[in-house]
């Protein structure tokens, strides 16, 4: 019982428990070898005091973009994981996305590889964007992409011209995913309703930004929503909707799960802490809503946030994600593509917020731990369900990430004791290479003191980020875990290999 | 008071009333003039008998295929018509399609005006089926075919891979017909679901006819007519469903029907009584089930059925129609189109059944004029809504057709009097131009014993067809009436109009 | 074809029906004998010249208060019905109520006969009020009620100290009505959540009127309504739940219906123009609120009422009543039971209001006839159901009351031609004996000109009541029709009788 | 790190994880104090090798009858928890029950101390049945029998004519407990529907066992679930809905769940695994159907089961517990008060099944430790949520129960490694002073192979129950945690004390 590092006297909590204040961390090369009361420090081992505060798993940010191809003002590996890591996330799964002219995806993997490659501060894994899958790709090369490279699954679009995918090609990668063990994540928003009315909007020249939460209603995502399930109930498939901001979309969301289809949602913090007023022109500033354009858009309407929450609450949501898909506002290529000879026009605008930094303490600040009870809107377990147990689960990571027993990788956030870790958030304190933050001003009663990747401390909130860069390793993922319902659940016969029509 | 003829004694039965017996039907010029008991009859006034007998209005089967260029062996106006008024129905509307490849729908009209001109037994007007909706028919040539030529209502494909359109034509309609003031009929079924299975099955070699019974499962019509119903919210327009074969589908429509969406929804009898067993072999011929094929399919299970039967009683079915769209089965280029070097391929088989003629019969066996009390499954009133009344209000009919008053066409069926009309289904009985039928056998319990088309007995069970087939009058449609919900419905701010996309 | 009366070129509407213009009436002995174009007036014939202007037929009030014991200051048969005519209604059903110490219903029912006749302007019958339902009411005297004196429908309490039966009870008069082919109508509100309430508030001295509102929570009627559907779908029993006034208990009712069960909702007109905000006491006078108390209470939202004629409008509620149950406001002995040594306390204020003469007006002011296309919340058609068909219907007038057609009473309420009978309604106006009207100030954009009776003019709106007050006559009615749903739906073997409790 | 006992090298299973495989668990003074690799031993320390088996928490039932007045034949303290500690299950809470006559709780409780004392081979606790909550009761004795007594649930019938509470009382006890901070459990069956139905039957002559289940429909069920989840709205008030077998009535549950009521919901085993044709007689033996009468009754459908596993799998169900509640079948005094002159009575037939000894192994079949993936209805955590975890949580036993986790006492279940464990279960091996199992003949994969409580082994399935009789600990309980939803979610201004009619 040697330890490197011995984490004293926190309030561990997992994704179902609070332990008892008191309780050490033991750990050994970076992983957590024991928790008990009064473990043993030698000469070498090194001791962190966390008295009185809450410990709770290193956060896992399931849905980041960086360094994509096509948001040059975005944020880099460097800038984006620093910006993890100061948040208290210690594992991000980005995306390489295939481009509808790609041969194959392994040349992409490739060059995604080399660009995060000693890039990271913080552990991370790939998904991959399928937007042309070839018979090709679907039987020679999500195969490989799983059991060779650890990739175990894939995101969809069903919007946006270059990169949605039929109806018939969803149906065929689910098929292939289910086959393979992979998981199928999918943005589910009607892109037909979109174009159309989008053209509508530009012909009456209806282009401020705000308009961009006229374009996509939520009936969009609603039906699109509808749509997804169902292709996963024909094809008997897990999945998981990412970036759900509607309260009915969630209530069909809620009514398969029901059933025990292997239906999971996602949710990020925009949707529900943010409205479409955002979108809206400030004094001096009449571009400045497209600091808040993100898909699906900002809601109208309190009521929506107060949708969400109860989702959120109820069990309905499955992981909660930054959508960290930002672009600057002053430099040009960001979000002044949406500038036109001076002229607002919304659909050009690229979409995203910046978010992978605030993310956890803006949950955080909704638990017992930062308010009062009866004005929380989640338990501290839940919390950290959503902030990293189910994303690991869900994508193949458990056993090393989400959770803080013997065993799993000692990442930790260990926060303020009590009630001495308020915060206001400004944009300059942040860490991402992005120079706004739609969550300027807003108040949180806590933030990470502490986090800790791997068994070494990169995040000292005394000193700043303290990891290195080249500290963050590349995650071979494993099968993910269905989180509800199950497959294999549909009515006898109906299942397509006793229908007829899938080996 | 001067009447041409006179209807003594039935039993008149409305939308919402059964009157009391011993009434008159005073008619001149081929319209009903009065109600009344005792009307006088002079010499020139014939005397019709109805005696104990129940009066419903004349049949409106509003989605028949006749004469279709893609049907070769199917019914034509001539054979179909005089199956309809044998059958009670003195109006059918069925369709003019446009091809995908034509640039205009005129012609198309005109061609389809010729063959019919002079060739029916009943009245009949077209709805117009658009494959092909560009901005010049859709700005120009639908407000021409309503108001010029009156055809007040388009069909809609969600399916088939030479008549579907997308999503986003789907809107570009909505919103058209919305504006003119014309009726939208879908078909909804998800194209790529059933391609996808059907693709899957032939790779298998599960080709018997069987098989299409399984290739377009219920959850195809669930998520279409979701799919269809999120469409025409998002474009405030009403809208019908045809030929719904699933429960939870009409539990779509229900819901929709209950925030007061205008979306009407139809039924078949195919739907209501048989089921998918009837797709197999049966001895000695291995084909026989392509007899059975029409889409959506028959489905598998009584308890589809029942659910069915449960919608048509609860109010949320608008219309009950045949969708007669036969092939014979003997002959080469019908439903043998589906022996392929004869082996079956079942998506080679033409769609659809016959059905014209038993409509109303098998319908009226289910009301208590049919069987006890209890055992009934609709009422009187409801059975001529479903007959007659609501298929002429939603195509714009009202006031001519649909209904016994003064003031509407003089088009009736005299049922034979109490239970002295039972009668057994069998093909050699029936004037359609099609070799079988789906009902061979079954029993009903009356059989229209006259078809009276505006004053002039058609149809006299004693003597056959005794209608002229010139006799039958192209119909001018007006503006249709929405009968369930309302269009103007949304939220306030959330019509297209007020959002900024729409004219 | 003699007539003595007949009305010439109105419209006529029906429940399902807007006949032509021009169509004349044909009235004899005070029957409609004929309805016809130009029907032929003889010297002895009376004309009523209606041209352009809406015909309906009499409304049918089916929830009335007159001359109960229990409410000394409300009006009599006199004022009440008199008050009926002058506002289109030319049929009530009241209320004979058994005490609970009550041995028998008939000397109830005698007494009750004696206080009504020759009392009457309008045609009437009587629901009877069970409170005590004994063995022998339910075996002797209810077959005698119905088959003898023509009372073929029930009413129930749970609620009221003084009124309530047990859910056993209604269980028992559920089961023995469903023999018998009488209906049951119940008061569907939680007794024991009221109670709580009403003892806390009245603990904390919180007894002003606008309290009662809050005494009776919406969830209290949910509740209630739904364990009353669920009893009735024990017994398989008809059903009406009365006066609903939220949307949570119409939505149960919906799915009761859905599933084809006989459950019937009323609303009244209160519950879709009032909210309780007029419980809130006015400049000089505090006690005003109690203008307004009823129950259930007026709602507190908007939505409410949006809820509430969404349900109308989509055919959930079945008939549309006044529960006109008024005391005056000014005398001792009515409202101001609730003036406790001047002090206001709510549950002592007898409880209703006034509604009988302006019930129809203020629906048939959101029908087309009255507001432009759009916003219009029901057709004429549907008026008619609600104002007149579906009660008659349901409560066993059918053939005689709620339609315009041969053999019917000469009942109808004869509209002002298009827009020429606009009217603010002022207490002064009214015929009731009430000294106030809840919906003072409204305008309403038409009012019966005429109202004929039997084939006789009551209220000629140029003259005011042209009737005479024995001109009324008592309606023995028959076995009342299933509206929605139908008994024996339940799945096999689960119907009482089958299951082995049940004779 | 000094240890009594190591338990080497199991797959430990919290409600949120699966441990990797090899991790010891140190225990100290009856309480796991140290959760790592290698844990060192001393001389004093005993070690107990699970290596390849699972180790879930001592499982904690929390419905259990034990020498309870009412039930003579039934298990004992001695008999019962010495058949739980051999079914795995280290913590019991039982009821202590207030007759109607009573006027204070506390002789009540104290006589049951003495007859729990020295008696129990597990852990153990009580709830209090409340069947006449007196003024002075609710608001002396209940906030004594919490604070100084421990005791901080009471359990609620709405039948049993000998227990059950008015509506009203339910509310009063509703908000009493709530403000206290105690957990109401509640028996949701419709008693005036049951009691109806069983004076029908009785009438008729139908008293055999099988009338049982005819007795108590769903609908019974559905309907006073739906009632108490009113209640508890009403009252804002956390509510657990004891032993429910109708997947309607969790739907009701569900839909509270969504919209975050604190309603919280339990079933049992024989809901899951039995059908109501166990309660026909079999060859000689007329009234064997006796030994499967509980209350709510089995069900008659395996869709019925189906509808149950459902809501076990997708989170609606909170706790799993036996019900045991058992009568003798063969002595004067148990079963047997049901054959009356030897003809059957199934209304005298005593109520219950045992159940403590099956419980877990029956569940624990059920997960993928017991059968190939795709089979398992529930994953390891969530057995470990329903056997001991929520039970703890939700009755205020966090922190020493239901968990394996330093701090906790050390309660564990070692089950045999791998596939070793199969068994078949039958009466002569199980532990209960009950002469039948309903579970005879079953198989299940896997049985407790130790049960360790408080450091001890209780249960050696080599040599039996191995514990002592008066080590079991009376548990003093705190607040319970509301799992579902929570308190203060009503809207604005809805809450009890903002409605001015609660303190």
């Amino acid at each position: 019982m040697d330890f490197d590092l011995v984490v004293r006297n926190g309030i561990i909590v997992t994704a179902s428990e609070i332990l008892q204040p008191g309780l050490d961390i033991g750990i050994q090369a970076g992983k957590i070898i024991c928790i008990g009361a009064g473990l043993p420090a030698t000469a070498n081992t090194e001791v962190l005091d966390a008295e009185g505060a809450y410990i709770t798993p290193g956060g896992v940010d399931s849905h980041v973009h960086l360094a994509q191809a096509n948001a040059p003002t975005g944020d880099g590996w460097e800038t984006g994981t620093r910006s993890a890591v100061a948040g208290g996330t210690t594992t991000i799964i980005a995306f390489a996305s295939q481009e509808k002219t790609d041969e194959s995806l392994f040349p992409v993997l490739d060059e995604y590889d080399k660009t995060s490659k000693d890039q990271s501060y913080c552990d991370y894994s790939y998904h991959f964007i399928l937007t042309n899958p070839t018979t090709k790709i679907l039987t020679e090369e999500l195969p490989v992409l799983f059991r060779e490279r650890g990739i175990s699954s894939v995101k969809l679009y069903m919007t946006y011209e270059l990169m949605k995918v039929s109806d018939r090609q969803v149906l065929e990668i689910l098929f292939t995913c289910k086959r393979l063990g992979m998981t199928t994540m999918i943005h589910a928003e009607s892109h037909d309703m979109i174009s159309f009315i989008i053209e509508g909007l530009e012909r009456n020249r209806n282009t401020e930004p705000y308009f961009h939460a006229i374009a996509r209603p939520r009936i969009a995502e609603d039906e699109a929503s509808y749509r997804a399930i169902s292709l996963a109930e024909l094809a008997d498939a897990p999945m998981l909707i990412v970036h759900m901001s509607s309260e009915i979309a969630l209530g069909h969301v809620r009514e398969a799960q029901g059933r025990l289809l292997p239906i999971h949602a996602e949710t990020c913090p925009q949707y529900l802490f943010l409205l479409s007023e955002n979108l809206k022109a400030v004094e001096h500033d009449h571009f400045h809503g497209a600091k808040h354009v993100c898909s699906p858009p900002l809601r109208h309407d309190p009521a929506d946030l107060e949708g969400l929450w109860r989702n959120v609450a109820n069990g309905t949501v499955t992981t909660f994600s930054s959508d960290h898909a930002p672009s600057k506002y002053y430099p040009e290529g960001g979000k002044r593509l949406g500038l036109v000879d001076g002229i607002p026009r919304f659909a050009k605008i690229p979409n995203g917020l910046p978010g992978l930094e605030t993310r956890l303490p803006l949950l955080f600040n909704q638990t017992p731990a930062c308010r009062p009870e009866g004005k929380a809107r989640l338990s501290l377990p839940r919390f950290v369900q959503l902030a990293s147990t189910n994303a690991a689960k869900l994508y193949g990571l458990d056993g090393r990430k989400g959770s803080i027993a013997p065993g799993y990788d000692a990442d930790l956030i260990i926060w303020h004791a009590g009630n001495t870790g308020a915060r206001t958030i400004h944009q300059k304190d942040l860490h991402h290479d992005i120079d706004y933050t739609p969550y300027e001003g807003m108040e949180v009663g806590n933030w990470p003191r502490y986090t800790v990747l791997r068994g070494t401390v990169v995040w000292d909130q005394g000193k700043g980020v303290v990891g290195k860069m080249e500290y963050g390793q590349w995650l071979k993922r494993g099968r993910g875990e269905v989180l509800v319902g199950r497959t294999g659940n549909l009515p006898r016969g109906m299942l397509p290999e006793e229908r007829g029509y899938w080996m």
